[in-house]
């Protein structure tokens, strides 16, 4: 009896370990995380891959209900909890592991790329980068800024801030939340185009010089698959409605780029410059290279 | 003819994606980047399960020569680059790519893990880290300490800081140095024991409690891998020499915990207490929950 906590890395069924797959093949009860992120493949292409089924495991059934995860681990059965990038990437899962370690149930746990590391495929070195910031789908009346200061602290200490952006997966209107219903919206994944609007809304709030307009920033989706899109240009850019076009499905991710550059990365970032953005003109009067 | 830059994960040959291997076994020429990192198996082994003989890439050929791997990328065959970790993580390789980029030499990159996001599995949250440091071999004159203002900044943001620690490999000594004769010194990994008085050292110099005896810190050796090892104790114990039995061989990774923790984290870094190393009485002393 085991839980297996494996990471399924970043984009399809064969992103996973060599390691991982030995070990899913081999378990009798194979949960798959999906309510922190979101699987760029179909359960169903995992299922056939793995030549085992796969239950999807919501919010509810990890935060309230993991005892049926647990149960059959403590039975007997060699369980896999899969999760997408790393098991312990940008949202942990360390209070299923403290409560499989008051049962005894043993924890084996399966690495893997996540955009906490795969980021660095923009050419910025990772250890130029400050804390890691989450920017949340504003609402009208809902509009917390608490990334600003944190952005402002990496920029003041030389550094880049990797932006998560919002994903709302279950999600209940709120009719639906007040009546009780179990009725859930379609998913929903912020753009890059979204993200660069609300900081250039709380920029225009507060007016410190964070997240200004023409300060330099890398958008990015789809990390690590094939289609994957990486455009360098002023933030400014990312607002306009082409971004869409440019970056298109899920998930987006986007990089506030510190106050200065290395000629190397500097170099390597110009080669993200995009047309439909501005191109390498709008690109090259917001590159500032450390001297 | 492509370049395939890949990802090897953390510890043997299996740590490997399906899709890294799928394509590591259709080049015809597959270099290991072999100076910035360490695999913890033989080249042997991988040689053995990718069913291609691997050559060693030392940091001559790859940043003097690296044309001898772009040349035969340009001259039609599928090479593989393989980094251990992630192709970009605590080092990138970003200089080859720009050179394979002026060639039109396509790039193709397959993420891993690699400790700059595995470091989470001692259940601090990534996001909670603030920018990562290296600890140097100090000689008897050359103690470079820029790493203790970056740790107090974090500190001061309430983060952690993940210290990657020195390695050496085809280091001469100053003598063969002087004399231009390329015979290399056995490679040298810092130990948590070594990281531990050097950062007492630089404490005790600069006394701005930044890496206090009493500070909390997490040890960790061979992350990912099955003998992994993670230990929470003040960093004090660290420089005791039961340290070292402790962790055993290479590769070790040390982390200043940052001035308070959530009650979920600390009650997970308690599972890592050692009683070689002051167990939980001594762990406690130094854990500061936030209210």
């Amino acid at each position: 009896m085991s839980l297996h906590i494996i990471g399924l890395g970043l984009s399809d069924a064969k992103d996973i370990t060599v390691r991982g797959l030995e070990t899913v093949r081999k378990c009798t009860k194979v949960f798959l995380e999906a309510y922190t992120s979101i699987l760029l493949c179909p359960k169903e292409e995992l299922e056939e891959f793995y030549g085992v089924p796969v239950l999807l495991a919501d919010r509810e059934l990890v935060e309230q209900g993991s005892d049926e995860i647990l149960d059959a681990a403590a039975a007997g059965e060699e369980v896999a909890f899969l999760v997408v990038g790393d098991p312990f990437g940008a949202t942990t899962h360390t209070d299923m592991v403290l409560r499989a370690r008051e049962r005894n149930i043993p924890v084996h746990v399966i690495h893997n790329a996540s955009i906490m590391n795969a980021i660095a495929c923009c050419g910025l070195q990772l250890y130029s980068f400050g804390q890691t910031i989450s920017i949340p789908f504003f609402t009208k009346t809902w509009q917390p800024d608490s990334f600003y200061p944190r952005i402002k602290s990496n920029r003041d200490a030389g550094l880049h801030t990797l932006a998560l952006l919002d994903i709302k997966v279950k999600e209940q209107s709120e009719i639906n939340l007040a009546r009780g219903r179990k009725i859930y919206e379609p998913p929903r994944f912020m753009t890059v185009r979204q993200a660069a609007e609300q900081l250039l809304l709380i920029e225009e709030r507060r007016d410190e010089g964070v997240c200004a307009p023409k300060s330099l920033a890398i958008g990015m989706s789809r990390v690590g698959a094939s289609t994957q899109v990486i455009v360098a240009a002023p933030l400014e850019k990312f607002a306009e409605a082409e971004c869409d076009e440019v970056f298109g499905g899920p998930l987006h991710s986007l990089v506030l780029v510190g106050p200065k550059l290395h000629p190397i990365e500097a170099d390597f970032i110009r080669g993200f410059a995009c047309e439909a953005l501005g191109g390498l003109e709008a690109l090259n009067e917001v590159i500032v290279v450390e001297e």
